[in-house]
């Protein structure tokens, strides 16, 4: 299809046909053989796997509530909107297939006073469509619109075996519970950022995020580029080790939870074995999110690996049978057992 | 799965668990064979039919853009935010699967100090889950935000034989161009909308929307209600009759020049034929928005019936080949022969 406008330079009056343009440009050679047809119909086409199933998730991002546009860059942004769904993807134990985009911008950040390839806009494409191509999930369509504030809706197609996703509510007494990853460096990243920003404000006339200091940076990292565990969920539902699974989003205090209630069980932690993030501290391991690990649930004579594709295993505690008198999460505390409430976020209240 | 709260009553700090038991309740009943899980879990899980593809399509809608909370109420937002998208799948002619919804509220909007149904989000999702049902669209999944203003992004989800969905880029010089139902009422809409809310703030101090005086329903119904053309596109798509298909969202001069360049070809409009809205304009069937009419190509042997599931089907043209200084689009007036520029909206410009 002929360009209008040429999309390197400075061109002014971007407008949403020309953004779409500049889409399509970029995810052409991206690809996967389910999407038969990709942007620019009505719909775009995927033809599933014979015997396969689509988990699909969708996960709203807005600036001002899932990011800050003075502590995140756009392609920290980009990457952590579609982060999201393919951890969501992983916990299901799905292969990504395709991913569509919602974008709502502003008008300045569509259509910039300065070069293109620097809007905001571009930027954050940069950051989602490098995760997109790391986890084969080519963009496929979506919708754009101007809004007051830059927020993304992703809706994320994974392909999985029928009948071999790996469930929430499939966690039976006595399986052990584990965790990928580290826990809490989500959430002890945020005083850092919280920091650095007021400290470059003061310093300076522009609301850009500030360069983050290198001592900092693999902290910093857990919050500002997390990296779905899709190769994780692939190896447990593969060799069919998970009996239940889901990730940890919104803190692993609420999203155990989550798993405990779908499952019609409860659980038991023991701190001490909790892979707390170098800088993190026990109380964000607990109840921190957006550390984007998966929790999972495996029989107790299952050989669970010390690691999975580079990323440590650890067992943090068990599954108890539910009872009336019984919390949902009994904390294993050198002063005894302690219930544990869900802290994780929660909107509206 | 028990429920902490009373959701009938008028239980303060509504949070976000709250909400999603809400929808699961009024969700539970309504299904579709390809959905093999719902909500609760990371993502749901579709089971395509052997030998079809899916059709995917995200829709955002957000107040003060796709919306006015003067104009529209609650219901009506609903119900638009989830037409756009099944008038995708329409002009695919794919049957509708599974929606997924990820709405954004403000807090009071979610966790109203009056009664719980009759809060905005109840409202909303009243609207949203009436024309969900009646075109077996079961609400899947999604996500919930806390949003400056009300916003949903819908990402719907349809199936259709492999091969055979309609698309824009299949129109061949020499079929003709038909469109469904009558244009132009979306935006002969507006400025009725736009007096009666200026009358009604005139009269009272709320900011809620008014009622509509009933000699003006038909009209206004085409803004607040539109209905998506589904079975016309399933009888279209099924008897192999359209050559190429979009759907009408954007106005017949943009909707017709997105089919003609990415069919690589022209077209002619006979103003004369057009099938205006009673109460609109010739300016508002060719360059309004909002009618959610199918825009369809025929070979001219093909015998295309007067009316599909009630609704005309009108012939208003003819594709031609594209030349170097032919215009993408050529209104044939009584004047003779006028180049038609893309007039629909567009975001960011």
């Amino acid at each position: 299809m002929p360009s209008r406008h040429d999309h390197s330079g400075t061109k002014p009056n971007r407008g949403e046909l020309d953004l779409i343009r500049y889409i399509r440009q970029r995810t052409a050679r991206a690809g996967s053989r389910a999407l038969t047809l990709g942007i620019g119909d009505d719909c775009a086409l995927l033809r599933p796997r014979p015997g396969h199933e689509l988990a699909i998730t969708t996960d709203l991002t807005i600036a001002g509530v899932h990011f800050r546009l003075d502590w995140h860059t756009p392609e920290s942004a980009g990457h952590r909107a579609l982060a999201r769904g393919l951890s969501d993807l992983a916990a299901m134990g799905a292969h990504p297939v395709a991913a569509f985009l919602s974008l709502g911008l502003p008008r300045e950040f569509a259509n910039p006073k300065g070069p293109w390839p620097k809007s905001w806009a571009a930027r954050f494409l940069d950051g989602l469509l490098k995760l997109a191509a790391v986890h084969n999930a080519p963009l496929a369509g979506g919708d754009l619109s101007e809004t007051p504030v830059p927020l993304a809706d992703i809706a994320l197609i994974g392909s999985v075996p029928a009948g071999k996703a790996m469930l929430r509510s499939t966690a039976r007494p006595g399986h052990l519970l584990y965790v990928t990853g580290t826990l809490g460096g989500g959430a002890a990243s945020l005083p850092h950022l919280d920091r650095l920003a007021k400290q470059h404000q003061s310093r300076s006339s522009d609301s850009k995020p500030f360069r983050v200091p290198k001592e900092l940076g693999p902290l910093l990292a857990r919050h500002l580029s997390p990296q779905p565990r899709i190769a994780q969920g692939l190896f447990l539902r593969q060799r069919a080790l998970a009996t239940a699974a889901i990730d940890l989003s919104d803190g692993l205090s609420t999203d155990l939870t989550h798993l405990c209630e779908e499952s019609c069980v409860a659980a038991e932690i023991d701190p001490s074995l909790l892979p707390i993030h170098s800088g993190a501290s026990l109380h964000y391991a607990l109840h921190g999110g957006d550390d984007y690990e998966l929790l999972f649930t495996a029989a107790p004579e299952a050989h669970v690996p010390r690691k999975i594709a580079g990323v440590p295993i650890t067992r943090i505690g068990r599954i108890l049978q539910a009872r009336g008198n019984r919390p949902t999460i009994t904390l294993l505390t050198a002063q005894g057992p302690e219930p544990l409430k869900p802290q994780g976020w929660e909107h509206f209240s």
